[in-house]
């Protein structure tokens, strides 16, 4: 069982540090061994090594059964080149390793039903999985650019690109967690205005009547699902979309939660010979420069991240139960970091957390 | 002063019939008279004339001062090809007037704070108004179509393209906006994974440096965006973004209200040497095919587009004023159309809202 760690930046280190805390807590009292790697990318890596992602971190990458991934960027990097910043490093991570399917959650914890700003009837229970394309669409179709036009004139361009079989292998996803849970899958583009999404209207269409007519089907147009998730979030079970869309509305329905710093995410490819997937595992959360290095940040994200590496990679769903259950005991027991505190609880740092996390799970 | 309807499918054409009964109002009661013309649009055109829009009724458009505008679609209409559905002929309306910038107002009105599905305090006396590019962009971008590949695989294209004029044009608008509300511009784009975004963040950059430096400006990503107007709306002033994001964002805005039956919304051109600007008028929600023709619709949406035409394209701002304050009033009396019906409140009809609206404006 491999594992490459990429903490990335700002409060990357320090969550991932919790990690490594969790996987020796794993070899020493369950047996369970992981040969972990650890690598730069994003802004420490533009530092230490000119890129942000060197080849042979990338093919590190390629050969690891699952990265996980902490996060990029902040204001040091700030206007560099397009392909210099931090955001490429993750980007080329997820083209070289064809992760097309975004697996990104927004789960209400009960103990936190009060830290959202929607009301808790609205968002009480709330488990909604949002499966996002993450190699096409328009971040990387071309042609794409800046052209100078003359007379202070200039045009920027992207390109929006899928095909039958990019929209058909990421609705499978959708359809087969679907499933799994409620069994209900709403597709999500604006076919009303752009081909590409009437295209993949139609494919999502065909692939669910060849397929899978036994999961629920339903059409929305993006701009009603950005309203929808606002009014009446639980009416979603799985929500399949592209790259810029499922970019908009995972962040959106991750915020309905209230607690960004509990949510983890799977970007996962295509299943090899012996059904094994490419996986990159990473917390919704960004770098956080501004707490970053201050022991505040909240590590549940990264580990639950880990949770869902375990649960995807591994085949450890024990442990995965296991570790969800501890953080919801933790969680009960008023323990909170900053970003999810509340009034009456008790705030704790980054290593206190993770140590009362491991603790339950003895 | 000469105005056109076009009242469209759904409950447009009976939110509209209240329009029509406060033009009397003003020409009886204030002496303000309209030159009123009807014509068709979207469903109702595609059954009477076969096309979403007649050029006829586009030249009347280009020769009225304002357009008032209904909502178009509905399920009678639904697979129709891509030209020939009644959205395209809102489209061609916009692009052939050139109505490059579209405001969307998102204001919580006192009485409605209760409906909204966030907590009170964080939408009690929100203002949001988004500037949103109406005429560029992924949505009228060349290439674009579905192609035939073969073996049963189709590929569909989109082409988001910005240029510096397009791009300064529509931040004009929401700079100027922004010197008569709170002074504050964010800007909004994918720049870090989109040139046409980083075009969009440099000439927005630009354009205040060199006109607009006593207005405060930030810039926000179109992700981040949609979680800030969840976790903390009330951060913002006025938000000027781009077709696609200006579509989502403005709808998530509105539903932030929760009250969408109540928000109008204003497309504007550029002005001409009179100084006056082309201008299309329209409620935020749509036909609701649901509830059409049953006399249930709420008007105030449809009644404040007309308000706004009243300030943008006539000039009458006491009479918008008027306007805006009866329907405050007869809000706090507790009237309610189904749509923002609440405990204790009294529920009534389409006709009885604007009844009232009317006496109260008396
Ligand atoms: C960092 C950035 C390139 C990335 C994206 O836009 O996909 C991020 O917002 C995300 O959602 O993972
Ligand atoms: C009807 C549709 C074409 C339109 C759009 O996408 O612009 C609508 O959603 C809007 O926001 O006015």
């Amino acid at each position: 069982r491999s594992l490459l760690l990429l903490p990335g930046d700002g409060i990357g280190p320090e969550v991932m540090r919790q990690v490594r805390r969790y996987i020796d807590w794993m070899a020493r009292k369950r047996g369970i061994e992981f040969t972990v790697e650890e690598g730069l990318v994003g802004g420490a890596a533009i530092d230490a090594q000119g890129v942000p992602l060197t080849d042979a971190t990338l093919e590190k990458a390629k050969a690891a059964d699952a990265v996980l991934f902490g996060a990029v960027g902040g204001p040091k990097w700030d206007g560099l080149g397009f392909d210099m910043r931090p955001e490429a490093g993750l980007l080329r991570l997820r083209k070289e390793l064809d992760l097309f399917a975004n697996l990104r959650p927004a789960k209400v914890f009960d103990a936190l039903v009060d830290a959202s700003s929607l009301k808790p009837d609205i968002v009480r229970g709330l488990d909604v999985m949002i499966v996002r394309e993450l190699t096409g669409g328009i971040y990387f179709g071309e042609p794409r650019g800046i052209e100078d036009l003359g007379n202070g004139q200039r045009r920027g361009v992207n390109t929006q690109v899928y095909t039958t079989a990019e929209i058909h292998r990421v609705a499978r996803i959708a359809f087969e967690l679907a499933r799994k849970r409620g069994n209900k899958v709403c597709s999500v583009e604006k076919g009303n205005v752009m081909e590409s999404g009437l295209l993949w209207r139609q494919e999502v269409t065909a692939l669910h009547r060849a397929e899978y007519g036994d999961v629920e089907l339903s059409h929305m147009l993006a701009d009603a699902c950005s309203m929808q998730l606002v009014r009446n979030p639980g009416q979603f079970d799985v929500i399949v979309t592209d790259n810029l869309f499922g970019d908009m509305l995972s962040d959106e329905a991750a915020m309905l939660t209230g607690s960004i710093g509990m949510l983890p995410s799977a970007s996962l490819g295509a299943p090899d010979a012996d059904g094994k997937r490419r996986a990159l595992y990473e917390p919704v959360h960004g770098s956080a420069p501004d707490i970053a290095g201050r022991d505040m940040a909240n590590p549940i994200a990264m580990l639950l991240s880990l949770g869902m590496a375990l649960r995807w990679s591994f085949d450890l769903h024990t442990e995965a139960d296991m570790l969800e259950q501890a953080v919801q005991n933790v969680l009960r027991t008023g323990m909170r970091t900053s970003d999810i505190m509340q009034p009456g609880m008790a705030r704790c740092s980054t290593s206190v957390m993770a140590d009362t996390i491991l603790r339950e799970l003895d």
